[in-house]
């Protein structure tokens, strides 16, 4: 399907993008997500694709192709919200060119992108563009976006990521952030582009390519994993304690309470033996943690 | 939305549920997704609920309205595959009688099932029933089911539950996978129902409604944020050597190599200043961790 996820933070800003591609499960192709127009001195652009590829791929032909004098270009506008709008507009002319047909064959105009970046003079900005071609902006309160399958990374951005995080902490936090999703959809494959745009370089510094070898992310890979199980193992496990009441229904009753006894007139119901009596976690303090081999005791919640 | 899973454990079973129900963002209540039938020494069953709430609420009635003289019911039936094809039977018979209205106006006959229980004398079963009354079984190599809005909170439980995974910590496994979700998703609402089923005991001992008032899941919901972002703080950020090539793409390369350079077609294309050396992620060693405030260090990776 596609993962992608850009950072605005203080420090600068975090792209990375996956490159799997599919047509089906017995498609399976890779082809970068991420496209980087870089001015060195002048201006950094930085743009991430999800969705269909055709359209993503005919969005940024007419991004590149080379325009009538006067017309404007991401190389010429005069401000990244300008930008965001062009890549817009460039959209919006693809869908005009193509959405007819694609309906026809039942076939979504499905495409999102990421735009970032910065201008000489101006600040850094980052925006998702959506396919009718509008477009929102980050803020302190919501400095980042993700494109695609973007649920089983975002806890950990919540967590984690504002704008005063450091930015090669943010990089980790996104490449932690793709590695939960690499592990949950097969449609989001290594591999990875990122970029860490540095604020006021205006040229493109830190990029990387990261597959399978890479060093880094292999030990992102094993020790996310790791620490998450042992972080797991030190919480205190659940104590439970006999309940003065476990709520049961009769027959009359409000028929979403959980629990439905048997009685006569649902067939034989006689009860067999010593019923132990319920427990529940209603008034517990959580218990010590057990002292095998998890890990220093924390203390009682 | 919802979200409920449950779990299959050597130790027994796991079912946790939630209780928002909303029919827009302006409509929002709380209604019970768990039901239990129990026959003390005989059997216990779980049933999950998600979807639409009126097909899930009239799949219920269906199971709990008296039947004629012969005809099973949950309390009768002689194996937990048979009570999941009953379960599946009283699907379809809401389908029959009001898929045809549904539809009419729009609405799609969402709906989906997680079943589990322990008969006298046979292993504990735990099955997900699909909208159209089919349904699957878990596995040793699969042995949870969620239903709902599952992305949030799956990959805690990919990481850490196996067969052998303890009962409680299985319990508290899905307490962390609910508190994930209910940060991300709005639909998804306190207070929780947990029934944790010891195994052959063939009654529910086990059985807690968990609010904002309970200690256990406060405990897990500060703690376990808390001691992730510990967690990733001691993880060594990534550390950037000097490349020897950052790939840059010149006219008539492919398209969407990922850097795109201003060549003099594109307008004024003078280079600014010295350019700094790119550098790149590619062969690099992760450096040991900040020796601020952040922990032990990692020896590297």
């Amino acid at each position: 399907m596609t993962y992608c996820v850009g950072m605005l933070v203080d420090e600068g800003l975090v792209f990375l993008s996956d490159t799997r591609t599919n047509a089906g499960v017995d498609h399976v192709s890779t082809s970068r997500k991420m496209v980087v127009f870089e001015d060195p001195g002048e201006r950094v652009l930085v743009l991430l694709v999800a969705g269909n590829l055709a359209i993503t791929q005919a969005t940024l032909q007419v991004l590149t192709e080379p325009q009538e004098a006067g017309r404007p270009t991401l190389w010429t506008v005069p401000s990244m919200v300008e930008a965001a709008r062009l890549v817009g507009e460039a959209v919006r002319e693809v869908h005009r060119r193509d959405s007819e047909a694609l309906t026809s064959f039942g076939v979504e105009f499905n495409c999102s992108f990421i735009l970032g970046g910065q201008l000489r003079g101006q600040s850094m900005r980052l925006f998702q563009i959506y396919a009718a071609g509008n477009f929102i902006e980050t803020s302190s309160m919501n400095p980042y976006f993700q494109i695609g399958e973007s649920k089983y990374g975002k806890p950990i951005i919540d967590r984690v990521l504002t704008p005063a995080t450091p930015l090669d902490e943010a990089a980790k936090c996104a490449l932690i952030s793709m590695d939960s999703t690499l592990r949950s959809n097969l449609s989001v494959g290594l591999p990875l582009d990122l970029l860490v745009y540095e604020c006021d370089s205006l040229r493109v510094t830190r990029y990387a390519t990261l597959d399978q070898s890479n060093e880094y992310f292999q030990m992102i890979h094993s020790t996310w994993g790791e620490r998450l199980r042992q972080v797991f193992g030190e919480i205190p496990d659940p104590v439970w304690s006999d309940a003065a009441h476990v709520p049961r229904r009769s027959r009359g009753d409000d028929p979403v309470l959980p629990i439905v006894p048997r009685s006569p007139l649902d067939g034989h119901g006689v009860q067999g033996g010593q019923a132990r009596p319920a427990q529940t976690l209603a008034q517990v303090q959580p218990s010590a943690p057990h002292a095998d081999s998890r890990g220093p005791d924390t203390p009682p919640g």
